[in-house]
């Protein structure tokens, strides 16, 4: 029975990781991945393929830059679904050979099958070859799939989950969306870039309800102008597919309305994939949603079994989930060089405009009986946006006005997943609007929205405001 | 005679932003400008025409994203040089508006015409009316002008200063730049992005010498491939040009090369604006290249009168122009908000590709017997580079061995002038590597440059690094 220092369960961000850490620090380590493909969902489903969709909807919809110099630039015909679908097959098999390169210049042994717990340190992999290896520790990536209720009647053809919808094989007409989370929102507004008609079913009163509330509200207005409509406080009761794909899906709502739509994509929960594991066999306990339960420093109930990524759950981002890998591979060898991941951290969504944030929202500072308040700079009065015809977004800042300290970033518009870093420093620091205004930015560049926001919030603060929209 | 608080001599970056900030806090503010249109240099000739006008040669030119994405993105039909300037024109025009509408909504009196000094208190106004007005404080603002040598054959026809660029009519078949500082190298790579061949004739070894070596050779490499040939240690010995527009122009080298080309641009320097404004009358001391000497507020040899902007010389940046304006303010008037303009400062370089740094270079901390080491990360390995097809470039973090902290950041690529910022507080607060790589950043972004730079880093110190291109 071959014996490793490390096996790891699943190549994705998380898997990929620790298993490259532990054998640059000189530890045998072994993967195991089920899938055809290396690097999961980060790479072939979820995080790469809908952010490269996003940029080749904003490349072929011309619509941000139409006007703006002189002469356009247009399609040299109408797209095809293949033609859409090209840059992020490309992008994704590009990272995917990374991956392997990555695993392999590390010297990581690669097994290919389903991973079975015989014991917490005995694994059988059950593939076109079964064998057992075992390991001193043993780190469980696997991640997460979309859920299949029962009322859904997914086909794949035209009913799509989160992972089919990357395999139609035609535009849509028109899409209806059921749930309005982090995946939801960016394929709406992948599709609606693209000009298609886009449903969002969302049984809340807000969509990404973490978002700052005015973010949110701004988010939703771009998106109505952007052929999306978002329907709040609505849930679905029925969806019919007729027999013949000419005629519409029927969904219908609870409010008595039906819609008539080309496809439909459920995008409204995903839970660990830990189905065939025999955790039980590891004495490993399973939480929520089929997820694993872990401490800080990700290890599960078991002392040599951790556990990282998307099948632990919150907060399921493929930069959280890359530094849970290094933080358990940390722990497990004691290298010392990464002891917990930071509790502040950046959030994007890569819809259309852009949102990221970090630290708190003005709703979760009031909630906390935090006396703050607030700045706010629009991208149309920054220079650098004039020159890239950037007409909407803005950025928000919460500062406590004891001390005008930042305590939350929150950005909608252009870059926005870039500009955020910024931010992150400024809570991460504890900094003062008056630094921000000490501060010399490149001019011009949209990093100036953090400037005009602090003098924003400064004005607010003294009364001696100017108003300008 | 109307008496004032301040008056501030010249609209561009730096006197629009003193002015406002005295009228914000309640001082009856003058601001004379003697251009027909306000924001000076900034505005008009320098910092944002270039940037546009760089915004539309990537536009027009397709290179950075032909084959990305199935089917490209043409234009619809060839290019004017009216086309070409358009979006220049428009977004100067927008921005001066917004001068104008700052200054006017503060309730800044505006004055058109030279400004002489009579005395320290007095200025007479000389424009299609005279008047004298005078104040307690004034502020000179008044910018910089490019520099006009006998042995150049100015005709701002085929013969051009960095003003004159900006007017041409037809587009250049060839250009030859003099001068490899920020403007020459700015405006050689858009018209290289145009297809122009471009000659830059530079009497140094390097080009924009305050750069890090590793970032200027792959400034000129990155020329070299986009239509750009730069000659080094190299002078012109006379320029010849013939009556006919059809004829080339002959620049003679002192290697005895002589170059044939269709136009030619000198951007080899700019003096202090200073002439007429009678200085002696106020008792002003004049420095180098018709700088005002200052101290750290900005004040000059005479107790009421600051100057501030280009016409102090170095670094002549719009960005750190318009807080020069800010400090003087914040001195003039005891407004105790912003005492000096900070040390560390970011500099932009709005060439294709982009380049922004801060902190020392290699050489610089080498020189200072700072015992460091570098990290290096290159844009082709980092998944939201391959998004965009972002093939070249790298982000480059100087830090010192003894306890891993960043001194020094130099970027150069894709919104190199944009992500510069987080570097910057990285040397601001003396971060260490450990502390970059224990920061989640959002995935994918180009902000994971600074990750895995501090990875290269750490594997450069440790030995233990697995070479990869």
């Amino acid at each position: 029975m071959k014996k490793y220092d490390l096996i790891v369960i699943g190549s994705g961000p998380a898997g990929e990781k620790a298993a490259v850490k532990a054998a640059y620090f000189g530890y045998k380590v072994a993967v195991i991945e089920k899938q055809k493909k290396m690097g999961g969902a980060g790479v072939n489903t979820g995080t790469l393929p809908s952010k490269t969709l996003k940029e080749t909807a904003l490349y072929y919809s011309g619509k941000y830059d139409r006007g703006l110099y002189g002469i356009d630039r247009v399609l040299k015909e109408a797209p095809s679904i293949e033609h859409f679908m090209q840059r992020e097959t490309l992008v994704s098999s590009a990272v995917e050979h990374e991956v392997l390169q990555n695993l392999f210049n590390h010297k990581v042994d690669i097994y290919h099958g389903s991973a079975v717990f015989e014991n917490a340190h005995e694994i059988r992999i059950v593939g076109s070859k079964e064998e057992v290896i075992c390991s001193e520790y043993i780190i469980i990536a696997t991640g997460s799939y979309p859920v299949h209720p029962a009322n859904i009647p997914f086909d794949f053809d035209r009913v799509h989950d989160s992972d089919s919808i990357l395999n139609i094989n035609r535009f849509p007409k028109s899409l209806c969306i059921i749930g309005a989370g982090v995946i939801g929102c960016e394929y709406a507004t992948i599709f609606g870039t693209m000009g298609i008609e886009v449903y969002i079913i969302n049984d809340k009163k807000k969509i990404l309800t973490f978002l700052d509330n005015e973010i949110s509200t701004e988010l939703v207005k771009q998106m109505q102008e952007n052929f999306i409509e978002v329907l709040f406080d609505t849930k679905f009761e029925h969806i019919k597919v007729p027999p013949h794909s000419h005629l519409p899906i029927d969904v219908k709502l609870n409010t008595g309305e039906i819609l008539h739509v080309d496809m439909l994509l459920y995008a409204a929960g995903r839970s660990g994939a830990i189905e065939g594991l025999n955790l039980e066999k590891a004495g490993v306990c399973i939480g929520e949603r089929q997820t694993i339960s872990v401490d800080a420093h990700f290890k599960t109930n078991i002392d040599n079994i951790y556990a990282i990524g998307d099948v632990i759950g919150f907060p399921a981002l493929a930069s959280t989930s890359m530094d849970q890998g290094r933080v358990a591979v940390s722990h497990i060898f004691k290298t010392n060089d990464l002891d917990s991941l930071p509790k502040i951290f950046p959030y994007g969504i890569y819809t259309v405009p852009e949102v990221s944030m970090v630290g708190m929202s003005e709703e979760q500072a009031k909630a906390a009986n935090i006396d703050c308040s607030t700045g706010i700079s629009k991208y149309k009065n920054i220079p650098r946006a004039k020159i890239k015809g950037l007409n909407s977004g803005f950025l928000k800042l919460v500062f406590r006005k004891e001390d005008l300290v930042v305590i939350g970033v929150h950005i909608i518009g252009d870059l926005a997943t870039e500009l955020i870093h910024y931010g992150l420093t400024l809570v991460e620091h504890k900094t003062t609007l008056m630094h921000i205004i000490s501060t010399v930015f490149n001019y011009p560049t949209l990093h100036d929205l953090y400037k005009y926001a602090s003098y924003d919030g400064l004005g607010n603060l003294s009364g001696r405001k100017i108003k300008k929209d």
